[in-house]
């Protein structure tokens, strides 16, 4: 095969494989989306050497797919056409601290838990959180958020620069180390959130934060999902400025009671954080107080120390695999939108409903601050009518945001399974992505048929 | 002219002109760049009528220039080419308040101020204050910026929508109502900065804020410009969460006192604001004064009342009033980029020599949290040896900054005066922002010869 030949003198012979297991693992990610072998995989240790790649791809009219870790969730990694796979895992080094300028360079196979043990050292941490540990460069490429998302903004705002790879090999970069820019058009924003159609990473620069002086997280119990929506409205409209503010339904806490051995009520409830001063923190946990009882908060507990906390977060970040963890034999289907906040309480209550005639166990879990909400459903990946019962349920929620102004994924991206959904939410504003796309890789050489 | 007999077909006949006077007010904005006639100025009150223009503009092969109320500062607006202006004053709606969702509706003719009057009956504001009372459209067409954007973000960052009338006419939604959205390329961002080379902004949703419980504002002097961007630094390594932190250099200082009747020390001077609840601000500001002081401030006096901050910030904001009033005759070149804050201090200082050397009057004045700082230069715009200083001036502060990993320009954009520095500053992504412009406007219709 001469493709592989040329891979390896490009290369070293041994960051070039067309391994079966090596290929294997490259054939999907975390998601229920069907998995497809590449041709090959390369473990490139440079941009030029990315670049290289990419013109091979070009002379032997295949396709390029960059991986982090696999941890994408609707097919984002998945290479469906002929393609060589770009593992990321060699370019793992955090290359530069810029304390001053709040800054971090690194490569883009560097993992978030490794990122914030070097910054530590700084008194600084990236307030990016998906939950999985994703590389930074794979929640770039899907513009990932998560918890902290309400207080810090998501993946695209924390993004400096990029050093990317086009699809013709050619290396640019998208930004500055300026925080801020109005010299011409917003490429960061642009490429954060392509999903690797438009390029491949090589480098990213990242804003990052210092380590707020006090931390406070509280669990606030409610009866309804309706009071616990309207509590969060509340306390954004006073100007707390929460940094976590999470929302698990009853279900959910059941699972995670069950997983990391909680005794938390089994009713709606809210996990929250609070970033600030010893003073200021006082005051706002104490105005929380008083809210959420005007919303019928039934309890609410503080979680002062570390380990408290530690606890309460972790509980929140496995119930995912909670759910996993009572239903062996079976996988996750998660899914995912976004509706204005006003919408949100509404919106879950549906999503409930679609869950409980389903038929699946599932649960709803969602970063209430943005109106972001996940649904947990496990199914048989085996049993067609599962996989038929889930597609049902996410139908029916994406529907729901789109008729109200949402969007049909908050951060996990398009990938294969949000496709179909890209005409009804952006109109004809689709035929201009379109452009962009046609207009950077006229050959389609950048991961084909993911996002429009 | 069978062009003008058309517009006024599309629109009313009294909201298309060719009068001479109404031609000269849309000939150029309050930079110092040569104006120039346009072939006709329109005021359309809908999406569909500015549709009709473009739709126009192309059949008789002219060009189209978005227009707001003409305060840009690099040429952005001024209709160099043959042009139909479009002047958006009679599109000047507050659409709809979403209290709970913090959004807010507007179509691009509102200007800052009449949208905050509007919001303040909902206690909320709308964060970005580049200092004129521009429009919304033609902020988010500059990606503007200015004192708050160190806590509240710039004007990219406040953009959900945008309804876009493009170069053929049609009409686009670029994002949601939803807090954030993986799905899809990121359009509200390329278009926000674009300067009506891409599109004409026809409605704005924007993220709005609840006004903060306390506020509090302080001015503190330094002996160096050195020290009083160290304390900044130190600030914000703090975690002190600045709501505006401005720098203004002794020869500025001096300027507002003659204007503003103020009597402040000549010296290096940081204004500063708070937001917060009253127990964290008190400690905030306890903690700043600790700092400021561990960095050589002279003395740092805190204004508590509204009248009192009101005060302050007018004298800032009136910086470059404070110029013009004190240079009769002349007219002012404002120049605008924006470094790493690690290397603001330097950037200052160098900035001050090129001034001194010029022989030109002129201060600098700076948002200093976010690296970006301003000079403004007192030119006697007939005589062209002054503007020869003035550009000179100019060519040295961005090349410290670009050298330095900075920008050409942080929030006043390209127009026609910063293009020559794209190439240096972008590199290759040049090429990205141009193949976008071929895909979206092929003929040139939008803006022609602005940002790239």
């Amino acid at each position: 095969m001469k493709l592989l030949e040329e891979l390896q003198q490009a290369l070293d012979a041994d960051r070039v494989s067309d391994n079966e297991t090596i290929l294997e693992q490259h054939s999907k990610d975390e998601s229920y989306h069907t998995p497809h072998l590449p041709e090959a995989v390369v473990f490139p240790e440079s941009a030029r050497e990315v670049s290289e790649v990419v013109k091979l791809a070009n002379k032997y009219t295949t396709t390029v797919v960059p991986f982090g870790v696999g941890s994408s969730l609707e097919g984002n990694v998945i290479p469906y056409k002929s393609s060589i796979v770009v593992d990321f895992s060699l370019m793992n080094k955090v290359l530069e601290v810029r304390e001053k300028d709040f800054l971090v360079r690194v490569q883009p196979g560097v993992t978030r838990s490794q990122l914030d043990k070097e910054l530590k050292k700084y008194g600084l941490f990236f307030s990016v959180d998906p939950g999985a540990d994703a590389t930074l460069g794979g929640m770039a490429a899907t513009n990932a958020s998560g918890t902290t998302a309400v207080k810090y903004g998501i993946m695209r705002d924390q993004v400096r620069d990029l050093e990317v790879v086009l699809a013709d090999g050619s290396i640019i970069h998208t930004g500055s180390l300026a925080a801020k820019s109005s010299s011409g058009y917003d490429l960061n924003g642009i490429f954060v959130g392509s999903e690797g159609t438009l390029g491949c990473f090589t480098e990213l620069t990242l804003k990052v934060y210092g380590i707020p002086e006090h931390i406070m997280a509280a669990r606030a119990s409610f009866t309804s999902v309706e009071d616990a929506v309207e509590a969060v409205i509340a306390i954004l409209q006073a100007g707390v400025p929460i940094a976590r503010v999470e929302l698990a339904d009853a279900q959910s806490i059941k699972q995670m009671n069950h997983f990391s051995d909680t005794d938390y009520k089994e009713v709606p409830t809210l996990f929250l954080e609070f970033h600030g001063n010893e003073a200021g923190l006082k005051q706002d946990v104490e105005f929380t107080r008083e809210i959420v009882f005007d919303r019928n908060c039934q309890d609410i507990e503080f979680e002062t120390d570390t380990a408290g906390r530690n606890r309460l977060w972790e509980a929140r970040h496995n119930a995912a695999y909670a759910y996993i963890h009572g239903h062996p034999g079976k996988k996750q289907m998660v899914t995912d939108v976004c509706v204005p906040i006003s919408e949100l309480a509404g919106a879950v209550k549906d999503a409930r409903k679609a869950v409980e005639k389903s038929g699946l166990a599932g649960g709803i879990v969602g970063h209430v601050g943005d109106g972001n909400y996940h649904i947990l459903l496990m199914i048989d990946v085996n049993d067609p009518k599962d996989i038929e019962k889930a597609n049902v349920v996410n139908e029916q929620i994406v529907d729901y945001a789109l008729t109200r102004g949402g969007t049909c994924t908050g951060e996990h991206g398009v990938g294969v399974g949000k496709r179909k959904y890209q005409e009804k939410e952006h109109g004809p504003a689709l035929a201009v992505m379109r452009k962009i796309k046609q207009a950077l890789d006229p050959d389609g050489v950048l991961n084909p048929d993911k996002v429009i």
